[in-house]
């Protein structure tokens, strides 16, 4: 039966250059999430530790081994693949945040939200490719056109919903928590809008109408996500209810959220629309409605369900971050200018933190004016937590940066090397240092 | 953040020669799952279906429309992959029905089980390549040396645990559930050493060494399995009890039990044991110890959780199967001698058939022998049921076959294309049929 399985790892390693890994880098994984979880709860108490970061560092212990073991041969355990984040790993983690948020806070937070994700994003977009095209430009990294700077604008610009979730609870904090997450489920949508525009617009000359289509392209994009799942969300409450199927089986019930849930995913994927906002509302309907119409047993288990493949992709996640974080060849590229390197990744710091400083004061000012009650308001030690938490830039960003800058062989151009180089170190620094900052500051 | 997605169909489209579906291909059978499952759900009454074969019809139906809108043009959605089939599908699957089964009864029957699954598959293994070589061999479909008769064989005799599962209910008919579930499991190891003992042995001269070295490589085969699987079992309850996961949260335990559920099958693969085996102890153990040092909630969600996941791979496996039987390409070279494919099938059918019929009946008899009580002696009726309900070949024998006769371009032999098609033909007709006749036939 399971005879030709012997087989199976050649094959695989035949596939592995795309991101289909052998059974034995599965087993190292699979042996890596146990330990992470085990280390995590064993650390529960500590609150300079939790699951992601132990995550990222193992992954970062483990790439090292791996390297020294392979002599610095590149092994494709480290290579980061967009599908595997994009189609498996994000939305699992997305739907359960819908699911599990606390709706009246989210809606009433509504404005702001949009405020921050929209407005936000694209402040901080301007500052930062300005900052980058300013600055990085004179320091002649390589060969970059003005629509690379844009992207790193975007890139950097483009907030990790993910990370917010790990250090922000909803419970402790819950206007914090739907400020920032929310902010980073609209931001999704700015920022494909943002990419689009990039590409698609003459940037030449930027007039009335290019805004124009620009802000008509974000609500149509907004909205249609959105519809997208709400609709599944309904869909599947109106067909659980009505064929009743909790008469014969729970396990259909749960089946059928899954599956629906993921559909409506890929299919705002393949219809090109943010498949984050459309998966996280789908969430929130679900929760709502279709939750309601199952049988005891069915809701018991989506809830812990749903919250464990978030959790494990979570886990996954970082563990994966981790370990590709060391990708040798990009490093020895940029590593022939380590001044270089060092302060291109310093001033993309410096730009992340002055683009989100100066949309989130001034923002949270204009929202606080329109709230009455003063527990409303955002107070000025919450906004800078929020400009914080906000500064997160976590696998999304790593895998937008390869999508641009690490087209095959692309990263022996030293520009694009450096580009990844120092996303990745913004990356880490942010990812453990903001979260220790908002731990160790108990707002 | 997820704008990049635009992309991903391409650079899905370029991995898709690997097992790498595509978005739109992922949309496509998430929908028709949810079909499935809808379906199955209204035809619940009906004793002639059941999600198994629905999702095979609907599957044969999407090839239909496939072929005829890429007019025969072999679109990547049917090429069968065996990573994703016992890598994926295949665990979840066994497990749960490890985490399921009715263990008493299961380890009452242990020897007729072990009997059936090792010498019950030799005998028709040895029967199946016998009339292969006897009369395939005259046909001269094309160039097929001994060892090919000899796979066929093993193929043959691999019964599909999964089918299985599908057409006896361990509430209804518990005594021939443990007894055709169990000879499929141990049936596995068998086979695994069939085919080592194929490819490593000296099959000119077969003397009583080479027989007791294959007898001892079963038994160690079989016992380290065994063992691997339990000991992951009781160490995730081991784990679970002393560190008292459920203080701080029911998801962690959840994922350690899916995850060392997993790594056990992955292990096992990774040595070459039979991964069906460990998981399916694993999931015997995990249900007996683990499951009762977790929390209530954890209890509930395990235990649907993991019927769900089974399901939905159950479902896919099929609607997999049913796409895949019409690869156009081996059917067009086999169709040049359409009379010899059908003679192939039918003699193949008649063979597995006589296989079965040639062990089953005696084995019964020689096992009714040793049972003192008549209620546990295995009626003839009940032996009838056996020798239908073991002739089930699904996927599993289409991963073998494929494996043995499909490596790249090899279907344009027509002897190998022949045998692929044989295959399909003889699984489609055994799922369908046997599944009707144990039905139609209220033991």
């Amino acid at each position: 039966m399971a005879v030709h399985l012997g087989s199976v790892p050649i094959k695989l390693g035949v596939l592995s250059e795309s991101d289909h890994m052998s059974v034995a880098s599965i087993n190292l994984f699979v042996a890596l999430l146990c330990a992470c979880i085990v280390i995590g709860h064993l650390l529960e108490e500590n609150r300079w530790m939790n699951e992601s970061i132990t995550a990222l560092l193992i992954g970062l212990g483990t790439g090292v081994i791996i390297l020294l073991t392979t002599k610095g041969k590149s092994s494709h355990l480290r290579v980061f693949s967009e599908e595997l984040f994009f189609i498996y790993l994000l939305p699992p983690i997305i739907f359960n945040a819908g699911f599990q948020v606390k709706k009246k806070r989210f809606f009433r937070n509504f404005m702001t939200i949009m405020l921050f994700g929209a407005v936000g994003t694209l402040i901080s977009f301007i500052i930062i490719s300005l900052g980058a095209i300013g600055i990085i430009k004179k320091m002649d990294i390589g060969v970059l056109e003005i629509g690379d700077y844009l992207a790193v604008g975007a890139i950097f610009s483009a907030t990790d919903s993910v990370c917010t979730l790990q250090v922000l609870s909803q419970d402790e904090t819950p206007l914090l928590y739907s400020l920032v997450f929310g902010e980073g489920v609209v931001n999704d949508a700015t920022s494909i809008v943002l990419f689009n525009a990039i590409q698609n617009f003459d940037l030449g000359n930027i007039d009335a109408v290019t805004v124009l289509k620009f802000v008509a392209n974000f609500f149509s994009l907004f909205f249609t996500s959105t519809f997208l799942g709400a609709f599944a969300g309904l869909f599947s409450a109106y067909i659980i209810k009505k064929l009743y199927f909790g008469r014969h089986s729970t396990d259909r019930e749960v089946a059928i959220m899954i599956l629906m849930a993921y559909l409506s995913y890929m299919l705002a994927e393949l219809l090109d629309l943010s498949g984050i906002l459309t998966v996280f509302f789908c969430g929130i309907v679900m929760s709502h409605y279709t939750w309601h119409n199952v049988t005891e047993s069915s809701r018991v288990t989506t809830t812990h369900a749903f919250a464990t493949s978030s959790f494990i992709a979570e886990i996954f996640l970082f563990l994966y971050v981790g370990m590709d974080a060391l990708d040798i060849e990009k490093w020895k590229v940029a590593s022939n200018s380590p001044g270089k390197s060092v302060a291109v990744s310093s001033i993309l710091l410096g730009m992340v933190l002055i683009g989100r400083a100066a949309f989130v004061f001034p923002l949270s000012f204009l929202s606080n004016l329109s709230k009455k009650s003063p527990n409303e308001k955002i107070t000025f030690k919450q906004q800078v937590v929020i400009w914080w938490a906000g500064l997160m830039r976590g696998a999304v960003s790593i895998a937008l940066a390869y999508n641009k800058f690490a087209r095959p062989g692309h990263t022996q151009l030293r520009g694009n090397a450096i580009m990844i180089t120092s996303t990745i170190t913004v990356v880490l620094f942010n990812t453990v240092g903001s979260q220790h900052v908002i731990r160790a500051s108990k707002f």
